[in-house]
């Protein structure tokens, strides 16, 4: 399903394959002999959506930009199914395994693995060739890389990237349990994804 | 998608935005601004499904009831993207990142942050302001939170919480392997779901 | 939607359900009273997939074969939300939680518990009664199993599976980040799945 969003048409280059259940939304490009499997959601809500030659985009995984960050994914990319990818770069011939997640202003230099239910936390830097291991977080710029047990030393550098800051232009909050204001973050977002009410079929 | 289901419509506020590639099937309540996004699965199935006001429902993730334990969430929640949430209670104010799993009745009281990829495990209950790192299990009335290295620590709680007794009402079973009669478990989901051959579009 | 992939139509049991938004694509045998929730994608391309009796299949999940690997699921087997399966065996009374992910050639026998997120990894075989805890990675043959900072426990058993042989036809190669020549992954992936341009709906 392609969706005229913001008066902007997907670009579907006439090689690649959309599967007929994925939805391509906004100013999303897709490039020569690309393959978008079943149920995939490729948004751009603000910035573009710019995916590249020959990628393998899977199964029910989602790729949204947001009104501050761009998606720029590179040639030769593969995408596992279940991922998640927002306002981020990921350049040439990269391996995304099942489960991925990336966040906004992440950037994930050439060659780089990143493998099942890896985490690229915001604002985060992979050079060249690196390896995420499963279920792994990369976090930092340059990124350090942690076990899920290392929770202290994965929120020590979180709390510098400024989560808030970055994905939703908030101040980020002391005190115990969420660190950004609720009501504020959700005004936005909901207030921000308003016009998909004048969304159509091109 | 809207979707009659044992004879009840979805009730869906007129400011609420659904996308249209999301499902929304009987009994379930969106309230006022709140947005689901491409790919959202929302399901009551028996017991209802309550969500409130100026929430945001991102995409490919999966909300329902169950015949013993319905779902009710509160005003200003987040639920990120490929997250799962059964039978259980959010109440205002939560953030739940991307790829998050709720279990049946599960309470996560105000204000509460769970993180990418967190567990909050059946009958466990969050107090406010709490946080769930990162892939970390939160079990227990009150909840006590584990990395995934913890699995003794976190199955000897579980145990306690008698998952197959609050999810699908059996006994649970000793002895290695599934602790489940699964002849019995799937003949009661699969009979106690076939009353979605009735399903219709309102 | 069903879709006729590869002058393959799918087989679906008359008694079983599958939901209007869930995908059945190519040669694909569901079984007696088996239920396929919204949103599944379940696809065969190349080799079949044969899921048995009573199953429970849920929302958003992805079963796949390739051409080197069917996917044979026994009876009575249920398969959380957005899991991944691709190219296994998983023999009958298997409970398999959410977000499981399993790979190809992999072998899980009967009456075996696959918790939260957990994985199955390449070419890895699971005895009968095996429990995978939350978040554990199963690998070897017999498995061993270990939690995600394990990684290095991880990875030298995983290099001796040869995901890139198994999955892809490739050598594995050496260096540092992706351990594969990714302009031929995504060559062969892309031309392999360009059939799908002639598939339709029976």
């Amino acid at each position: 399903m392609l969706i005229e969003h913001q008066n902007k048409r997907p670009n579907i280059d006439p090689t690649a394959y959309v599967a007929p259940t994925a939805v391509i939304c906004g100013d999303v490009t897709i490039g020569p002999r690309t393959h978008v499997s079943f149920g995939a959601v490729i948004e751009a809500h603000g910035a573009p959506v710019r995916i590249g030659a020959q990628c393998v985009v899977r199964e029910n995984l989602n790729i949204r930009s947001t009104s501050r960050n761009a998606v720029r994914i590179g040639d030769h990319v593969l995408i596992g199914p279940l991922s998640s990818l927002k306002g981020c770069i990921v350049e040439d011939e990269c391996f995304l395994a099942t489960g991925v997640k990336i966040y906004q202003g992440a950037v994930i230099r050439r060659r780089t693995e990143v493998r099942i239910d890896g985490v690229v936390h915001v604002r985060s830097v992979l050079p060249p060739n690196s390896l995420v291991p499963i279920k792994w977080v990369a976090v930092g710029d340059p990124a350090q890389m942690f076990p899920p047990d290392k929770h202290e030393e994965i929120d020590a550098i979180l709390s510098k990237m400024n989560f808030p800051e970055e994905v939703y232009g908030l101040e980020r909050q002391t005190g115990s349990g969420v660190d950004m204001d609720m009501k504020e973050v959700t005004r936005r977002v909901t207030s921000g994804l308003a016009d998909h009410r004048d969304d159509r079929e091109p």
